[in-house]
């Protein structure tokens, strides 16, 4: 429930909650997960209604159908929902997790432990199923997590949220370790909070991520733009080519892993074939003069079109004099999310896999793998073309850090030393 | 040698020198630490020259005893310097080690390898010996390092980065990986080049690292204060408690990981005693009145004390109710940096490993073992106590982030969904 607490003691009361929760150890996390698969199915007529006033709110009528289609759920939808709880359910709890075990000298151990990160803050937009999504995977890592969704998604978030929090109560928890947050102030007041916040994840517009980077200390992970190349070789395989090109452009326009610009080797001998598949396509190709000659129908490329996610049937594409224009062109106009390389050459490709400065570097691949899901990585937070932390398709791994522990028999450090005694640095077995 | 190129020409020269440095490969990683290491034999002379002048320069005698020596370099900080080198050379260079090795579905396989963080940007306060030390792990883990260092070592910083370049450049290397950032305009220009720069460490005064959180959007690893506890848990052997207490605040007082804060439980029949030896060591202990009725000569703690880095031969004490006192204690006042507790009793080790949530937290150790050289990490970059990337002491393993390669054999996204292909998400051997 929405309790209308002041923002700053929704995160304190998180911070509390987090850390009470993640002490009582993986079978309560477990136990909320159970919870919530079975509450998932229990309240599917409260939750399909608190949706059904979202969509007949006014305004809902007005917006655009994919929009609407998105804040829509359904039994299916909710079904999948469990599904994915079920897979949490079922995987392994990493909390506490050693991962160097080193006897530093007799008697004194030291321990780096995976912990959770701690109180995340996730702003996305539109699509309730999200807060289930997010809230499960948080709550499996041991995470507090606060949630800011769209306001066309209000009743349907206050409903979700409040279901996972009866979850976690009734495994005897804290149930201020999942907290919804509602209006655009108070995510302002809670990005400057980061004595309180330790991890912000955007998910939508590139504007939207762009404005609560500029807002915030708080470590950010996301991405704002998705502006993926497919270079395709001298020496590509035509068929290849075309499949990769179209695949990665159309499979789904509106992604951040399409593509949005097509280089083409000067001496490939097929660009043709590629251009005319993506106009084939319904695609808007806009090229340079050397693309443009090679069908008719393309538009000529302004510069502009280079570097802009068009998140649409729309691409860039222009001839490149070889591997090194490519990868130039990539370095300068990319936004280091996908770039694929479409090459029969295995040093071209392996030179293009290392120098490729991007989250994700492909092979005769399409763009559209670079997801959490395909990559096997289960739930997914986001993805991640910063450096740090984290970096492309982030699934759990993303939500944990890690502490280090030692334990001694009255070690001091004023016993070592030149004449004294000195560290054995041996590390032991994890098991 | 500092060119007085402009800042962002600098920053840009970095990013292209990292990356065509990375592609050579470990051999030349390991020739440039191997010429690098030769040279600081070979320059002593040059060297000390250079740092003499820092020594003589006007304003040099005024500096403070410890910042004077700190400056002074000398044939055995050199030496020293050298051997910290020749562990590196012999280290694993794990630039392009994968981590992850899946096979997403027949011929298509996923690789998530270790890659450098990209341009690191250093600022230091003084001791001229850093730039070494940041120069060398920065050039074994393939990143590019701006170093701004204290102005009292201007001259030794030249000569010291000029060897790096040198180091670089006789190995076949860009010399631009690694530069000398001078005043603190370049400074802020560069904090605010988060397109050009990948991470900020800054190794110095509680307030010199406050002041770049604030004016960067570049994440910033390291820490600000370090508001160590010593608990005395009412099991506590009491030779034991003296040991840990009068070494973790009086073995080194000037460092981050030197405690702050001593808390004794309430029943502990011993508090005397470990007063009693503070005092004796010449710690000025500002305790409550239920401490200060222990020993003469403790000073009536203010309020303000608690949370406080003295960085001094004081310490602030109380008495507290027990484990639970002692964590709340922590949590309100204490900086997550090192926290330990001294105790007989393994369930309250136990439950202070787990709860108190700092980045490192002790059993019967002193705080004084929080270092990158006592955890067996080698060099160490910094210690950081914020809770993404990289938490508590931070070595060679803080400067990498992941990348993501996918080979495949044209495989597209549109083949796989219900009743089209599935992914076999199988995991291979990384060796």
């Amino acid at each position: 429930m929405y309790t209308g607490a002041s923002t700053e003691d929704q995160a304190r009361s998180a911070r509390e909650a987090q850390r009470a929760f993640v002490v009582e150890g993986a079978d309560m996390r477990t136990e909320v997960l159970r919870n919530l698969e079975r509450l998932l199915g229990e309240r599917e007529d409260d939750l399909l209604a608190a949706n059904r006033r979202d969509l007949e709110a006014p305004g809902a009528d007005d917006l655009p159908g994919p929009i609407r289609k998105r804040l829509a759920l359904s039994p299916s939808k909710l079904e999948t929902l469990r599904e994915g709880v079920n897979v949490l359910i079922d995987s392994a709890d990493p909390v506490g997790l050693p991962l160097i075990r080193r006897e530093l000298d007799e008697g004194l151990v030291l321990e780096q432990v995976r912990v959770p990160i701690g109180v995340l803050l996730i702003v996305f937009e539109s699509r309730p199923d999200a807060v289930i999504q997010i809230g499960s995977l948080a709550l499996r890592t041991g995470n507090a997590v606060l949630m800011k969704g769209g306001s066309e998604a209000l009743h349907s978030n206050r409903a979700l949220t409040d279901l996972l929090r009866e979850a976690v109560v009734k495994a005897g928890g804290p149930a201020d370790v999942v907290q919804n947050v509602e209006g655009r102030e108070a995510v302002a007041d809670l990005l400057a909070m980061d004595e309180h916040i330790d991890l912000v994840v955007p998910r939508g517009s590139a504007d939207l991520v762009r404005a609560i980077k500029a807002a915030s200390r708080i470590p950010v992970l996301g991405h704002a733009d998705g502006i993926c190349h497919v270079y395709v070789d001298e020496t590509a395989d035509p068929g290849m080519a075309v499949r990769v090109a179209v695949d990665s452009k159309t499979n789904y326009v509106a992604v951040c892993n399409a593509a949005e610009t097509l280089l083409l080797h000067r001496d490939f001998p097929d660009g043709r074939a590629v251009v005319q598949a993506l106009l084939d396509a319904g695609v808007d190709v806009r090229g340079d003069d050397a693309v443009a000659a090679m069908a008719p129908g393309v538009t000529p490329a302004d510069p502009s079109d280079f570097g802009q996610e068009f998140g649409d049937l729309v691409i860039a594409a222009r001839v490149v004099d070889g591997l090194e224009d490519a990868i130039d062109h990539i370095h300068s106009y990319g936004s280091a999310h996908t770039d694929t390389v479409v090459t029969e050459d295995a040093e071209v490709a392996r030179r293009f896999l290392e120098t490729v400065d991007s989250a994700s570097v492909f092979w005769n691949a399409s763009t559209r793998f670079a997801d959490g899901f395909r990559y096997g990585l289960g739930a997914e937070v986001g993805i991640a073309t910063g450096r740090v932390h984290a970096r492309g398709p982030m699934g759990a791994e993303g939500l944990f850090t890690t502490k280090w522990l030692l334990r001694g028999e009255g070690h001091v450090v004023g016993d070592y030393g030149p004449g004294k005694r000195s560290y054995t640095h041996r590390d032991l077995a994890l098991g």
